[in-house]
């Protein structure tokens, strides 16, 4: 199980060229879909949509919401372009998450208990005033207090968690992707039909690499272990047991 | 590689109780974050750092930054807790990325072009004013149009792609994690010495499950295919060959 899941992360790179309408099959994309799905999100509410771009007239039009020649030629050869979408409006998920859990078998208690915590931490402004009343009863001055977060941010990170769990999927595949964000946002948003509820934080052409795509590329670069983690506080060196990168 | 892939993205699930002080390797903590960092970033600017919390004085410190119980007996027994944090001053790190790029044997002209775009996407206000010069005059306005980001948002996304990666890297290597953002965030960066350039998304204990925690506890649900993913527009039915939810 490591050492293929290693290959994986290990295999994806973001993609300059996809070959032209190399199709996916159905089912490779299906299982794609499933394996998202499980990545976590704060209380379950799973704040995301994603809409599937694959016809050749979406794809056409995308592209004129791309911000640069390469980003435009990825999504018309991709025979996929993943738009990520965060749900700007969680509170509105609420009666989802009930339902989901409901059809599981889950009892109303625990139906009710993940009610009061995800709405607590969906605060949009929006939340049921109810679910408000209960947070602010709980909380005291010298008890932690929760920090507020804005809405976009909260689901945005949720977003992040399925968008990566997504392009590893598609590298388990055999696939290739380029995460991107060089797009007009608007214009994309306008294109897609995707209601002011949604921000769209990430794109991401989805396909195989093209035949001219060198596989002997150098890897992008990374910066040295002891400047990206810290041991015990910020700024503290790691023990030297993990400090050597032996990654690869 | 596919069928390893996918056991480690059905293996992960959010653990309760953690195993008290049952250390992880050296090796495969070091392993786990040299797989974190091959998570790609938007101009591979790599905008987070992250503390790894490991004595337990710092254990019980962070403890009293954790809002619910449940939260504050995982840190206090996982061995490591990762505490991710998102750089809201990214133009500071083109010097990095630079410095990266050159020891890695890049040429002038490749760093040349990485600063330029990513000193134009991480605009925190604090962006050296000659790259946003050139970005302003290759903008028009009857071509698409970069969306404003805030620092914050723009961070945390590449942050997320880092954590999920993070997560999935630990299921592999057997061990047990479990997102979360109940903390108290001003606390929990006074505790760990963070500066205020950085932002606290996201908190992972790690370690290995408690005996007593149910292997068979039920997955959380998830939302239907057919309400989170959709085709060519918003709210379009999947073509039948991607409706079907195969995965288990």
């Amino acid at each position: 199980m490591l050492s293929a899941f290693r290959e994986v992360v290990l295999a994806r790179r973001s993609v300059r060229r996809f070959a032209a309408d190399k199709a996916i099959p159905g089912d490779v994309l299906s299982d794609i879909l499933a394996l998202t799905q499980r990545a976590p999100s704060s209380f379950n509410l799973q704040p995301w949509t994603c809409v599937l771009v694959r016809s050749r007239d979406q794809r056409e039009l995308i592209g004129r919401a791309m911000l640069s020649e390469s980003n435009r030629s990825r999504v018309l050869d991709a025979p996929v372009t993943a738009v990520f979408a965060a749900d700007l409006e969680v509170a509105k998920l609420l009666p989802d998450l009930a339902e989901s859990m409901r059809s599981a078998g889950r009892d109303k208690e625990a139906v009710e208990n993940a009610l009061i915590s995800a709405g607590y931490y969906a605060s949009s402004g929006k939340v049921l005033s109810f679910i408000k009343g209960i947070a602010a009863r709980a909380a005291s001055p010298i008890a932690p207090f929760p920090s507020p977060v804005a809405a976009q941010e909260w689901s945005v990170k949720s977003t992040m968690l399925a968008a990566q769990t997504y392009m590893l999927a598609a590298t388990a595949h055999g696939l290739a992707t380029a995460p991107m964000e060089g797009f007009d946002a608007t214009r994309l948003q306008a294109y897609l039909d995707v209601p002011s509820r949604y921000s769209l934080p990430l794109v991401v052409p989805t396909g195989y690499a093209a035949d001219e795509e060198d596989e002997s590329l150098a890897k992008t670069t990374r910066y040295p272990r002891d400047r990206v983690f810290f041991e015990d506080t910020f700024g503290n060196a790691l023990s030297s047991s993990i400090v050597d990168d032996n990654a690869e």
